[in-house]
């Protein structure tokens, strides 16, 4: 560890549903400190506007004792939602981290530091789209601001698909997001594991050999590969028929279901990236590294190839955001330029 | 209620997972006299055999008294199961009840009767099939016995539509079972409600307008019509979205999900059947009468028409099961031949 000799620039909050971040960065946009804890917006230590102040002294208090005036303070994620500490509405289609500060509201903290918080993104598809339903991110957009900063390459036309609870996958142009899907194929596998019949057949925390588990999980991502419309809420439940019938061993059943599931997200994901940005543009991996290369692997057993898996980049999104809100100069040099 | 004059020349038994229900019949295969208890296998009064046992004597005892040596006894559904009274083992495609009464095992029960216990049917499709992927049913090939003895007309071909929990879509060829799919469509909505964010939306109880709910509903199936494939995790994501943009009501997002699960599986089971039995053929929705117009109402939206909706055809597939194990002879007449 070198010594912090940078003055910090900016605290840079990435608060989320389950945990809270902080980063202290200095000009560049270089981290200079972090910290988290659990004290995410469903997890705070207190009911209400107390909840955020508590999380929020006990995770950066001594970072601003007596820079109050010098250190300036952004948030992003679900702080700024409805159920947040105060909300940021939704900005529209396409978004650059331009328009998420013009949306930008603001918190005045108890620590004596007006917080700056970022609005999430709606998109509204236009009418007479075929499913024309909206759809909402937030905190991925700060992500998106983040790598588009890292990799300007990427900017005038790219997907960023963004695995989780929630999927992602955003489509890039002129630097800006021009539209979204969100898959919860993250969400879906845990309730099917936890609260439905497919899970009874699942043994708790058994260890499946490597080998096999990819041979499974390559299975179910061939069996998305081969679904037509529809075909999904039958086809889960070979989840269960391939164990009753013992052709597949228990441990091994996540890994199918897994394969399934995020090979159905990739199938969709791509079809529809390709039509929103006409044809076939560089798809970047953002996100946790185990589940990228998950993703990954599900992408080389369909024939796709990831142009690059890029791990967190909220941090410099939310520099990013700070930069095109005033609250800092724009950096002289970018870290990966 | 007239007086039961018949003497009972069938004791039958339709034990599933959630209820135990008994049919007295005779020998025409009406029901004299019949009677539920909540006794599903896996709600027994005790644990093993002893829970078996007793939730027969408690429904059936009185009606057994004195009669063991002349009341042939069946029963079908998950009783069958590995977690029933005794395992049934699935039977092949194709299954017809001749079919059932060869595969059928015995319990001897402690009132003095010996219980035929009906098989399952195993699908297990040709190597190259598409999914490849082998199925279950357990119950429902007795309700399609039931349903062919009381409409010979559809034996020959047909596809039988069989909405609930796992919903199955069977097709008909020659009078048997020539294949099946299930659709996980009751339970994946019942998790989804219960278990996933998208039910946080859901106020508990609301009473929607039938209107209003009937065109949310078709809205869902619509985008189920629309669909492509792997789009379904995507898709659900929109009752979120629809309710945190106010596009719907609360109250109206149940009825949208419903419409597009149900519509999914529409759209997907009438193709595989199509498939399955070369072109159109004669759709027949079997179940409890709510939910079968509940997708008969989805079919209407989707320009199909369903030949015939049936209420429960299990009792009557159960005497064909006991005429097919020789247990009483065939029937004279059928009720609605």
């Amino acid at each position: 560890m070198e010594t912090v000799t940078a003055r910090p620039a900016l605290l840079a909050l990435d608060w989320g549903t389950s945990s809270l971040r902080a980063f202290l960065m200095d000009g560049r946009g270089t981290v200079v400190d972090q910290r988290a804890s659990a004290h995410g917006i469903q997890n705070l230590p207190a009911p209400g506007v107390a909840g955020f102040e508590q999380a929020f002294a006990a995770l950066c208090g001594d970072w601003l004792a007596g820079r109050q005036d010098s250190l300036p303070v952004v948030a992003g994620g679900m702080v700024g939602s409805a159920q947040g500490w105060r909300e940021a509405p939704y900005a529209s289609c396409p978004a650059d981290a331009q328009r998420l500060a013009e949306q930008a509201v603001t918190v005045d903290s108890a620590l004596g530091v007006r917080i700056l918080v970022a609005p999430g993104v709606l998109y509204d598809p236009p009418p007479g789209t075929a499913d024309g339903v909206p759809d909402v991110i937030r905190g991925e957009e700060i992500q998106i601001a983040g790598a588009l900063a890292d990799h300007p390459a990427w900017a005038a036309r790219s997907c960023m698909a963004m695995p989780g609870t929630h999927s992602k996958w955003v489509a890039i142009r002129d630097g800006r997001i021009e539209s979204f899907a969100t898959y919860m194929t993250g969400e879906l596998f845990a309730v099917l594991t936890t609260h439905s019949i497919l899970g009874r057949l699942m043994p708790e925390g058994a260890a499946a050999d490597a080998a096999a588990a990819d041979l499974a999980f390559a299975r179910g991502v061939q069996a998305a590969r081969e679904s037509r419309p529809g075909d999904l809420s039958h086809q889960i439940f070979a989840t269960r028929t391939l164990g009753l019938t013992r052709r597949l061993p228990p441990e091994l059943l996540k890994d199918y279901l897994s394969g399934l599931l995020i090979g159905h997200e990739l199938v969709s994901g791509t079809a529809r990236m390709q039509e929103a940005l006409d044809g076939d543009i560089p798809l970047l991996l953002i996100g946790e590294g185990a589940l990228c290369r998950r993703y990954g692997r599900a992408m080389e057993i369909l024939g796709l190839k990831p142009a690059a898996e890029i791990g967190n980049t909220a941090p410099r999104g939310l520099f990013q955001f700070a930069i095109a809100a005033g609250l800092i100069p724009p950096a002289k040099e970018t870290p990966n330029g």
